[in-house]
């Protein structure tokens, strides 16, 4: 099939003004938010699943590549794909039906999880997972992506908040998985197959998603900084130790401060790390008390919303303040046993000193997710090829240490290599050889995103 | 290979005195809980996961039925097999690491529930699945059930309690699935696929399991009867739309209190409804508030952990002194929406009336897992024909509303035409195909459990 005669036949599925096939609107639908590329031989905007399901029947008719897209904000070329049928689910963005009896949302994947938020709040309830993208990152794409976000400490990831989904196959064929009950034992367990599928198995039409009231009372908002990384670990190791689980608990190296100061102008005290933490307020004394113990220069309590908030971009903003330190970065995403973290911090300065980089570090404490920054100067080859050796290194390290590649943003076309020296190295080999059967299996022709992930490991 | 053949190579893997071939020995694995019956040819007892990956490599050799068991407490005849190689996992009972940081047990799938539970308590943590049978019921079996159990309502079920796994899959050959982290998104989930596959898919060796703190304040327990299910689905409303997560939250029928004073000599209140109930302290009161304000007859708070024994006894003690009414029962498992269980539990009483049966129910009030109790007389054809009638209605009535024909139980050859029902009338015959297929992914031979649940559909 020519180009256009595909773009006569998605026409008549979704309506012309659903087909983009300039350009410039292809071009638009070209990179994710990692600054991976690949541009779309065409954008389709269907508005029901049975429009997505016609259009998944056509790539399959003429096995053509076909991708499903919410706001693209991978960050590993999971929602890039060069010459395939992008298929944008932005239109389909309703909230179905908010149930505050059996608490869960029957809600369409290409609403974003902030404006479900939104939708819930009226009802007095919430959807925790709040990757940082959460302002336009869609459910589907969450899904897709297995998601994880700040709160993952108190919550869980997606996959703890999916009860039920339909899924467009690879075959056009739609299904649905699982059941919006809380209990099911009913076959085996697609729909957590589905969940950090990274759109390589299906495209989800719909779901319902799992949901909780909103908490009655705010937790309390705090910052703490100490003078070394050991101190941190002895923090969470006491947090562990005394059943303390914060609703939010994040760290970032002086690094990070010192790219505030200097290209925001605050005020900030340059410790070597610097923890915001979130507790209910019966346990606040119990908490503070801890990170006085273990040495904090410095604990500071948010005393109104407009304090916490402060607080709270202190870390949203530290990455963009590093990001500007060089012309280019990677941002990690690596997940180690909490008992290894320091280890594993002291291995990524090792890891930038060995390579002559800047790797500024800032994560998730409480569940061992770190996100390394490295910066590089990518008009410069030798910077570059230091920086593409010290991503490895540091994926290497983690799984050296027991821990994963990825902790909450995915393989996409990004950690393919490494994501079987994972498998390989953690006496998973026939599990890689199951999960590329499967793929097969969901897509014999082999046409939904394709080339990534599983498949290409 | 004739069976004299078979037990030698048997003798030569795991020792002479873990094979047992007589009669009586077999016919010691030949029931499950649930009376479900078949009599292996051969038991064999490994020690270590070497010897349980050459047990498998000989069934796949030679084409024999193969099936691991732990304490046989399925209800659904998961856990038998006529001719199968038997392979009794509990000689693999250690709990390998208990580790309180990443919150986290490395153990053994042969040790029961229980006793996984006296272990961790030394550390001050607890697992809390709870399945009825957790004084026998192996981890092994539990994983392989994707067993709930009456802490469910607040803690979820096992498959939110699993991170990785070691699995000798049908070829014999090992894998770990799943990481012991926090965050983990390296690959397709296949632990989940894993957990409730009964058997059919792979063998559990080893496991890492999360674990929590034990509660600081125990919760405190009641008792409250009411004059009518109306009233129960209103106290759920209240409950949810309050948000209160009680810890347990189980309800019987008058039918059960009933029996409980005639046969074991109690005296309590033969209300139409008895829900037993946990809750925190700090939300005994709203929660004694709501139950007063449905009406509920009485309000028993437990004064002591002995007081508070007797009220989780009642529950217990019910379904023995409901048995004993009749020659035989069948405990049903069914899960329906919370908003749809009084609808539900109405239908069951037009079942029992229209079959001439007694059918008291009871179940998990706070997850919407009803179990009716159909009892009938096994020597009387038709009164066995009314009782198969019944179950097969009670499950249609569950799909019919929503519902799923098993919460906790699972399927095994029990319910295999309801699975293929439940599949087709929710919009899921695509996916019960794709689960054929990923079960012949699995084990091509068709070995492992073969002739039972998603296979059989």
């Amino acid at each position: 099939v020519d180009k256009e005669e595909l773009v006569r036949k998605l026409d008549e599925i979704v309506g012309k003004e659903n087909v983009l096939s300039s350009d410039v609107d292809r071009e638009s639908y070209s990179r994710d938010m990692g600054e991976f590329e690949g541009t779309p031989g065409v954008v389709a905007r269907p508005g029901s699943e049975q429009e997505v399901e016609r259009i998944v029947a056509l790539a399959d008719q003429h096995t053509i590549p076909i991708l499903a897209r919410g706001a693209g904000s991978s960050l590993t070329g999971a929602a890039v794909l060069k010459g395939a049928i992008m298929v944008d689910m932005r239109r389909m963005a309703n909230v179905i039906h908010v149930d505050t009896i059996n608490w869960h949302v029957r809600v369409q994947p290409g609403i974003a999880l902030d404006d479900l938020n939104i939708e819930l709040k009226k009802y007095g309830f919430f959807f925790p997972p709040d990757p940082a993208s959460s302002y336009i990152c869609t459910v589907g794409g969450a899904i897709a992506e297995g998601s994880g976000g700040l709160r993952c400490v108190k919550y869980g990831t997606m996959k703890d908040w999916v009860l039920s989904m339909r899924v467009v196959l690879p075959s056009g064929r739609v299904t649905t998985m699982g059941e919006p009950l809380a209990k099911n034992r009913a076959g085996y367990d697609l729909l957590h197959l589905m969940v950090g599928s990274e759109g390589t198995l299906g495209i989800i039409t719909e779901a319902y998603l799992k949901i909780i009231p909103l908490p009655q009372n705010p937790d309390k908002r705090l910052l703490a900084t100490f003078d070394s990384w050991d101190a941190v670990g002895n923090v969470i190791f006491d947090f562990k130790k005394a059943g303390i689980v914060p609703g939010l608990f994040e760290f970032i190296d002086k690094d990070h401060i010192r790219a505030l100061n200097e290209k925001l102008g605050q005020n900030l005290e340059e410790a070597e790390a610097t923890l915001i933490i979130d507790v209910e307020e019966a346990i606040l004394t119990r908490t503070t008390d801890i990170l006085r113990a273990r040495g904090s220069t410095e604990v500071r309590v948010a005393k109104d919303q407009e304090e916490a908030d402060t607080l709270y971009e202190v870390r949203a903003n530290g990455l963009l303040a590093v990001k500007s330190l060089a012309p280019a970065s990677m941002v990690e995403d690596v997940s180690v046993p909490l008992d290894r973290l320091g280890e594993f911090l002291r291995k990524v300065k090792l890891i930038a000193s060995g390579n002559k980089l800047m790797i500024p570090v800032m994560g998730h404490a409480g569940d061992g997710n770190v996100h390394p920054i490295i910066l590089y100067d990518n008009s410069d080859k030798d910077s570059s090829a230091a920086a593409a050796k010290a991503f490895e290194d540091v994926c290497r390290a983690a799984i050296e240490l027991g821990g994963s590649i990825s902790g909450e943003h995915g393989i996409g076309t990004q950690k393919v290599g490494l994501l079987r020296e994972q498998l390989r190295s953690h006496d998973a080999e026939e599990s890689l050889r199951l999960m590329k059967e499967i793929k097969r299996l969901f897509d014999p022709k082999g046409i939904m995103n394709p080339g990534k992930y599983v498949e290409a490991a």
